[in-house]
Parts: structure tokens; sequence; C-alpha cells
């Protein structure tokens, strides 16, 4: 195992924005940024916090992303808007975008907001739950460079396109719905190589189709398999989903989808291109456009409890809620402050050192 | 195997009709429960269609599901609504609510409703697919009486809560999600009982919580898995899924949620009731409110497309397109008929007689 150097969040917030802001994002973007960047560490959501600190930096100094975009509303309904976000940096751009729904759920019950021509936005969750303190429901997706085999497939033709979604309760935490619709995260992959250790059979397959073992197989031309599998266990459903999430931020706004969206931190515009950057999608519902609010959320704290309340099955500590195991790691973290892998740790001392920007 | 009659779709069409009509539906309404019915029937959910009409009957007949209620809009903004049904049938509500959704959308931008005090609608994609008539993005959910269990739980607390989305083609067919969350429906246990099959594991626990592969298990107090069965291949995902549906169906319209979903054809309010029967949630999205209607459909010709020509894995003909299984069935059925077991057969036989409509 490597070591674990634990750093405060705000120390990481402060590095993670003016890093960025070395990089040329303006200081209150950069700031933004650091939000999202930080609520992913701080919900144990690893792979999506600072360990892509580089990635972003090294796109935004060398222009691969834009620094300073013009957000676009290039189409617009009471309730239904697409942006073109001017390849800016996704971490900025989803929560502007996000707000554009939320503004338009207060005025009229409901707002949805497509955006193209981004980048990564880091994680669905942090999107849905700016909703939810502002008393809507908050949906949330995005697509993403390609990792997940259809269902019979051979080839990587769609991103792991996480769906989020979250609702408030009343005393009990809001439940927050965040998931990839791909079995595995690609990062489960990546930590089983590193150990040297076989894959469960249901997590990918190698470049010819067949279920993979070997995680190697993954990376010699493999693919992730989507949410429940095969066809026995109900892939085809995951895959579906993943279309949908690919459907609703893609398409609709004018992105990329499928096997034509860009890698991380666009290197160059893929051969075959069928829009501008990846797509997001975000949603808002006002609950008083449904439902009195505080009945709404007297029947979220029951049914959250009547859940929490229910029996263990062997060998477990019993059902959680959509949401716990992020909120635990959260409440932790905030306290306690985040480990950070040594690579990762040393890759923030390298951009401390680029940058003259000090870690902590 | 059971033996098979084959029907005529617009015979099985006009006897449903009838039957309901004899119950006491008015005959238009007793026509549109039909339309819903049959959908199931020509796509190839057998489950779902003329299979259920003796409970429908027997619901209605006896009042436990009235025959002639009154929708009523209990709050409304201009892109949101919650109906109350007055606990009627589901086949007749579904459509109703999901007609105010497209109104609000062909207005609004965007249009949501959630509906109470109602009963089973059919398959989700119906609706899905009656907004894409209307050149619309169309949402479909419902919940329903609890069969499944929360991963980590041992007890039955979830529907197996249906979730469909269709998206329209150009020359293509329309992509059309429309899944339920469980890892596989209920009748697939009845069949491997009849059969004196193994079930795979994945698919149900026992009364205990364990892993269940004899079927009656199931019967004798066990429960479905959620998609992705387990918590190595993303049991919580399909949990959350699950979870998303019962609340915007059943807690923001005010129905009855997660175990306190009332059986399908309800006896009686169950103890505990906390809300009023069951809830279904229907969207609709204008894509002229996002990008040029268009564009979109010759991308998604395009996706649909890229993902059918994509290599095959070994042994199988290659990726379909959500929705092709269910259209490929109703091509077929719609010429060459619609194939019913005996046991669905004789009970037709049975309606036939006890209400003079004769059948064919």
């Amino acid at each position: 195992m490597p070591e674990l150097t634990t750093y405060p969040a705000d120390v990481l917030h402060e590095f993670s924005a003016r890093v960025l802001a070395a990089a040329g994002v303006p200081p209150d973007d950069a700031a933004l940024a650091a939000d999202v960047l930080l609520a992913a560490d701080l919900r144990g959501v690893d792979s999506h916090g600072v360990a892509r600190l580089r990635g972003y930096f090294d796109a935004v100094r060398s222009a691969r992303i834009n620094a300073t975009p013009e957000l676009r509303v290039v189409r617009e309904t009471l309730t239904t808007a697409t942006v073109d976000a001017d390849n800016g940096l996704g971490l900025v751009v989803g929560p502007r975008a996000n707000e554009l729904a939320m503004d338009k759920a207060l005025d009229a019950g409901s707002g949805w907001v497509a955006v193209r021509n981004t980048n990564h936005f880091g994680i669905a969750g942090y999107y849905a739950l700016q909703a939810v303190e502002r008393d809507l429901i908050g949906w949330a997706m995005t697509n993403s460079s390609a990792l997940v085999a259809p269902l019979f497939g051979t080839s990587r033709m769609l991103g792991t396109n996480p769906l989020a979604i979250a609702f408030p309760g009343d005393e009990e935490p809001p439940i927050v719905v965040d998931l990839a619709t791909s079995a595995v995260a690609f990062g489960k992959i990546e930590i089983a190589r590193r150990r040297q250790q076989l894959l469960p059979e249901g997590w990918a397959i190698d470049a010819a189709g067949s279920p993979a073992t070997d995680p190697q197989a993954v990376y010699d031309g493999g693919a992730l398999l989507p949410l429940g599998s095969t066809r026995e266990l109900g892939g085809h459903k995951g895959y579906a989903l993943a279309m949908m999430v690919d459907v609703l931020s893609g398409v609709l706004s004018g992105a990329n989808w499928g096997p034509f969206a860009p890698a991380f931190a666009i290197e160059q515009t893929p051969p075959g291109s069928v829009g501008a950057g990846i797509g997001h999608f975000f949603g808002a519902l006002r609950i008083d456009g449904f439902i009195e609010p505080a009945e709404f959320r007297r029947q979220v704290d029951h049914l959250v409890r009547t859940f929490r309340a229910s029996p263990a099955a062997p060998g477990t500590s019993g059902p959680l809620v959509p949401g716990d195991p992020e909120r635990l790691a959260e409440e932790e973290r905030r306290t306690g402050g985040i480990p950070l892998l040594s690579p990762v740790a040393a890759e923030l001392e390298a951009l401390a050192g680029e940058t003259g920007v000090p870690l902590g």
C-alpha cells in the first residue's frame, strides 16, 4: 500500500484555487473550481478531486481548456436552455449552468439546461446538492470519454456517464443518488493492477469482448461493463442508462456523444467529431410545485428512518441510504483532513514547485 | 412448456375494452386502457398485458378500483402539477396525466406531473412513446408494491420501480429505455419455479437475506435484488435508482412509498399507510427548447447506426439499441398475432363466459 499523507481541506482548497489561478483562471472562478474539486475529496470520491488538479492545470496552461470562457445561451425557453461553454473548465461551467437551471426552476417550477463544448465537471453529486441547498430537487448528468462497452459489444462506446439526483430531508440528511452507469469505476481496475489482483467477473471485458479477470487486459484494448454486467444480471439496463445520459448530455446539447467524446483535458478534436467538447445536463424541480415542502421533507425523513431500521443481511450492518457513505466520509474528513496517496501528494508538491504556490 | 394460442391484436384489444366496460369503465376509458394493455402484449412484455385483465376486471367490478374517477389537479405551476387520481384505473389515469405533462412541455419547454391515489399503469415505455409521437422526449416512472430488498437488507422494501425515457430518431426508430430497477422481473422467478430450475446468483435472496438459488425461497419471504445484485457488482446503484423512482413517484405526489405501496389491485389500505394509492411520475421535454429538432434526430440516427455497427462480443449478434427487442416483437406480433400461454387464454375464456363478451 502506498503511504498516505493527510492535509486539512482548507489547505487543499486554497492550494487548488491558487494553482488554477496561476494557470490563468480568474481568481473567483478558480475558487469555485476548488469548491467542486474539494467536494469530491471530502466526500471520499478521491478519483475526482485534487488527484486531477495536475490534469486541469496542464490543460488550462497549454490552452487546451479555455481559462476565460464566455458562456453563451444558444437556445432558450422559459424552462430550458442550451449553453455553449466556450471550451471552459467544467468545474466552472458546471456550477454556472446548474445555477441557470435552478433559477428557471424557481421562476417556473422546473429548469433544464444542456451544456456543450465543456470538459469534465467533477462529481455529479455536487450539483444535485447545490439544488438541495435551495430547497429544490436537483439532477446532474454528464457524458465522458468512452470506457464502457455496450452489452454484446467489444468496444469502448460510452463513458462511465454518471447521474445524480438529490432530495432534501428535514431532520435527516438529504438522499443523494450519485452513480456511474458502469458496473465499476475505472479506478477499481487501476487499483487491481497495482496490487496484482484478479478482477471479479462482471467488471470488464478484454479486447475480444470476453470476460476479463486480468486487469491488464482492460488496458490492452478491453472495456468496462455497464451496470448489471451480463445479460442474465441486467447488463442491458446499465447500457440503456448510460445511453440515456449520453443522449441528454451529448446529443441534446450538440456536444460529442458515445465514442466521439474527447478524452479528459482534450488533446485535440478527435477525428470524426460530431459536436463540441463533452456535454452535461442539469435539472431542478421546485418541490412546492408538487406538494407542501414541509410534508415532503417529513416523508423523506420517515422513508430514510424506515430504510435504516430495516433488517440487516447476514454479515452486513444493514441497509444504508443513498448518500450515506459520502456524508460519513465528509464528516470525518472535514475535521480529520483528507488523506492523499503518496503519488498524488508528490504531484501536488511538484505543482507547488512549478507555480510557487505553497502547499500548506 | 404450456401450449400457446395466438390471437390477433385487434381481437384482444376489443375484448379487453369490452370486458373493462362490462365492469363499469366508461367505453372511451375502457378503449384507452385496452390501448395500454395491448401495447405491453405487442411489445413482448407479456406480464403487463392481457395477463392482468382478470386482476383489473375484478378490482373494478368489486369497486376496489374506481371505474369513474374524477382526476383532480391538487397543485400546479406552469410546468409542474400533482394529480389526485381518485383511486382510478392506472391504465386510464396514466395516459391523462402524461397528456398534462406533454401539454405543459408544449407550452413552456418542459412539463412534470406527479400522480397519487392511482394503481398500476401498465408498461412505462407506452408513456414515453406517446411523447415521442408529439416530438417530445418523454419520461415515465411508477412505484409499485414492494418486492425488492435494499442492498444489505433482507426485506421487501421497494417495488421493481420501472423508469422509461424515449428519444425520437429520424429514419431510425426511437431509442426507448424502459427498465425495472430490479436485477430481474418477478416473472423470471415464477418461470424458474414452474420449470423447477435453480436461479442464478444475483437475482434474489431468501428470508434471511442470503443468496437464493431455490425459487421457492423467494415466495417464502425472500426478495428480489436490485439491479447490480451485489455490492461488488454495483447493487447499491440499482437500489439508489429504485429509491429515486420511489421518491419522485411516491413521496413527491403524496402517494404511498417503499414498503407501504399497496399490492396490485388494492385489497385494502395497508396498515401504516403513508399516502394515497401508489404514485407515478411523468415528464416531457421539448427538443426545440435545446437544439434544432432536425439536427437532434439526425444525430440520434447517427448514434443508433454507430452502436449497431460496433463489433459483436463472442457468441452474440452484436449490440442492440435500447428498444430494439420490443420493437421487433411488435413488428412480428402486429401481423402474426399475440401468443398467449394456455393459463392466460383460459382466464380470458372464463372472463368471456362471465361477461358475455365474445373472445374473437
